[in-house]
């Protein structure tokens, strides 16, 4: 059986997870907590970061980027890029995007400072770190409901690795109850269609030992 | 005629360069300093950042990821990425790591605070970065030479992304001549190789105003 090696917050397995029950592969999920830097973890990805997918014949796929697009190389049905080289270019824009800007400008100080730092023992979180993530998260969901208000989808007319990315990324951040949807309802109604998709289920039925997610986070109307 | 917005210190323009190169795509360089954050470059890319490609039909592409992949997609010929999916996840899994984990490792501590803080005006460099980017190097330069000793180039049996993603890195820090390539004969014997390159020929002939780079910069025998 394929394996994907993840941690429930990371935004980044949470991207792979939905990419790969968007194109129906079954997996079995086996949780890696990357701070223990554990030797047998290193010896798939040195690394050291989640996730890491490992196929049936035994091919170590590393990074969440090479995971991605080696899903669309092996298995290009149900493509999560699409077919014309422009809304590719726009799909992986968008990825980065979500992936490089709001991964640095939100998640790392949200996600990051109040839960990463204290389930692996990394310190105190930095309060500056903390109130940077609050207000970077507004032009974040600005920008959500900008595209959204002009395409169907974030990168144009399908459903993409883009919304997939973006919804990564928020997901960690709701399961801490720190999206502020009530003030961006253009972007709230773009997240529970994303949220309703089957493949976003398991994402729903996350639990980090330790920390308990808000009523909202698993319920589809929120 | 194509058109590559760039910065001469961004080793994410350098690398999107030499990939163009060694594609043998013909394009202007136009050198923009995003730190001014001029509107009109803005409106090409609302990341604000550099490369930014825009082919001969209009087409705009944004961001490094989505340059290369999408100059796989729409030339093919002289792949980056080879052909085999399983090599294709290793130079993407290399380039990732050279991209994010050596450009934040390194890159960032020593280019970012010691050149590009000055140029934008964003005040002092921070000696503790610099420090962490000076210890930082040795282990990223060790990876060099295991890989290249177990291998032709970086990710396997042919010259890939993967080297085209490291080279870029460690010329903009050899460009202020902090490479301590004396003490990793095997990683400075790699980057000969791709220094003599054609593809690489552009890059050692940038000048950055103001900053001057060391003589061996641009020696192929250095």
């Amino acid at each position: 059986m394929r394996t994907l090696h993840h941690h429930p917050l990371s935004p980044f397995s949470r991207k792979v997870r939905v990419a790969l029950a968007e194109k129906r592969l079954e997996f079995t999920a086996e949780m890696v907590k990357p701070w223990e830097r554990q030797e047998e973890f290193l010896m798939l990805n040195p690394a050291g970061e989640v996730p890491v997918l490992v196929e049936e014949d035994g091919l170590v796929v590393a990074h969440h980027l090479a995971i991605c697009e080696y899903l669309e190389d092996a298995y290009p049905d149900s493509s999560l890029l699409g077919r014309d080289v422009a809304v590719r270019a726009e799909v992986r824009r968008l990825s980065a995007w979500f992936d490089v800007k709001f991964g640095a400008e939100v998640t790392d100080n949200l996600v990051g400072e109040k839960l990463y730092k204290r389930l692996s023992g990394q310190g105190q979180p930095y309060p500056q770190a903390i109130r940077a993530g609050h207000a970077n998260i507004h032009y974040h969901l600005d920008y959500i409901a900008w595209l959204s208000e002009r395409r169907t989808w974030l990168a144009g007319d399908d459903f993409s690795l883009a919304d997939i990315a973006a919804a990564a990324q928020l997901s960690t951040i709701d399961y801490m109850g720190d999206v502020p949807w009530d003030e961006h309802p253009e972007a709230k109604s773009w997240y529970a269609r994303v949220k309703s998709r089957p493949a976003f289920r398991s994402l729903l039925a996350d639990n980090v030992p330790g920390v308990v997610p808000p009523k909202h986070y698993a319920d589809l109307d929120f």
